[in-house]
């Protein structure tokens, strides 16, 4: 059986995120109808992570095994010609029988984008999260500082999550402006769930005023949740990409 | 009466264009109904030009008159709270009386987006224009100096426009280049029924070699339309501002 590799753009806002669920459209769902199509086999798909409804990606990733002859660089026109036009196969690589989306996974990309007008954007409502009041964005990088390097991550998931390990490792975090629109991208050896949105809600809280950096120091130590204000919402985050050994 | 002058932006996807249909979604409708919730009248709302279903507007303007004595800085919120989230008021102005959004109007800036990318963008679908192959972006900018100034550009301009006067002023054309998106802007006196999305067809068609700068030239001679090559899709286009006097 060869084991495939796919990288996937979608548009998360018609979709109940990416994990399959009895009611809702969701992506994984649309690529397994699609490689059903394609095979004529019930084909299990794997994704690097699972994002929620009114996420995006721009490189999901995910793995399968299959039969089927197809070349290799057919494989993304194929399902794509099967696929809505709200999701799309951007490549794929067939990899060794060993590989596997998530746990070969050592690190992802995750950028957030927050539009800054006084008025609501129809272009943007989709694409990122309104910010209609004042934030001091220097304030916010010098904070987002403290978030770098290796901490437990508690304070900084969503309550009802069955992880244990709640240890995480932020490499990187970049705050660009193009136009009204700020992006805050962050790569790290994993992210907790809803990991990005909380810590993008804390900086807009801190941006405003309404904590300080001393909160989020706080937050990191005991791991409350409540020092930090609204988890940010979902239309503003994009799953960029996924990094494995070697494709870094 | 008051004469109110409003920018509006929209998202075209969802609506059969700007112009009021018997049939159909549409942006003037929806502007013209939550003016009637607001002040209990039907309102004509004159826009400064039509858009067709799929373009978008970062800078559509439309005046109405009311006598509603809502202060200037509040007629924006007032109308958003009652628009569909796909249209948004993003300033109001009181004009003189002899305003007019299409009449006053002394010129237009539209923005055209292609996205080069060898497969198809699930975010991108109702944004940009898709194309896969190679185009030479140096020639494109090359030929589109030919169409600076003045000319008769009857060859620009879809069949079945009852236009008479078919000459226009560009005063320029932009190229930008944001990661994938190439972004083509132009600014002039006006546009005739389709002229950008025609421009573009014609300028994709010469950065791919199945046409030449000769046969621009020669359709700005002859005003024969069949020289271009076919239409740009809507989804690509933008109405980024309309200019008046004063306001440039």
């Amino acid at each position: 059986m060869r084991n495939i590799m796919i990288e996937i753009e979608y548009d998360g806002t018609r979709f109940c995120g990416w994990q399959i669920q009895p009611n809702g459209r969701t992506v994984q769902g649309e690529i397994k109808k699609a490689l059903y199509t394609l095979t004529g086999n019930q084909i299990k798909v794997d994704g690097a992570g699972r994002t929620d409804a009114g996420v995006h990606a721009r490189g999901q990733v995910a793995n399968f095994f299959m039969d089927l002859a197809i070349p290799i660089g057919k494989i993304p026109m194929a399902l794509n010609s099967l696929l809505p036009e709200d999701v799309s196969i951007v490549n794929a690589v067939e990899m060794p029988q060993d590989f596997h989306a998530r746990y070969s996974a050592i690190g992802k990309r995750y950028s957030y984008v927050i539009y800054l007008k006084s008025v609501r954007s129809p272009l943007m409502r989709n694409y990122g999260h309104h910010v209609s009041y004042k934030i001091d964005i220097d304030k916010m990088k010098d904070a987002s500082k403290v978030l770098l390097g290796t901490h437990d991550f508690k304070g900084f998931m969503a309550s009802g999550s069955k992880i244990i390990n709640t240890v995480r490792r932020i490499d990187e975090i970049d705050f660009n402006i193009h136009e009204k629109n700020l992006q805050i991208a962050f790569e790290g050896n994993g992210f907790l769930y809803n990991m990005v949105r909380i810590i993008v809600g804390a900086l807009i809280e801190l941006g405003r005023g309404k904590i300080s950096k001393e909160h989020i120091i706080l937050a990191l130590q005991s791991g409350n949740r409540k020092l930090l204000g609204p988890t940010a919402p979902p239309q503003g985050l994009y799953l960029d990409k996924v990094f494995y050994p070697l494709t870094r």
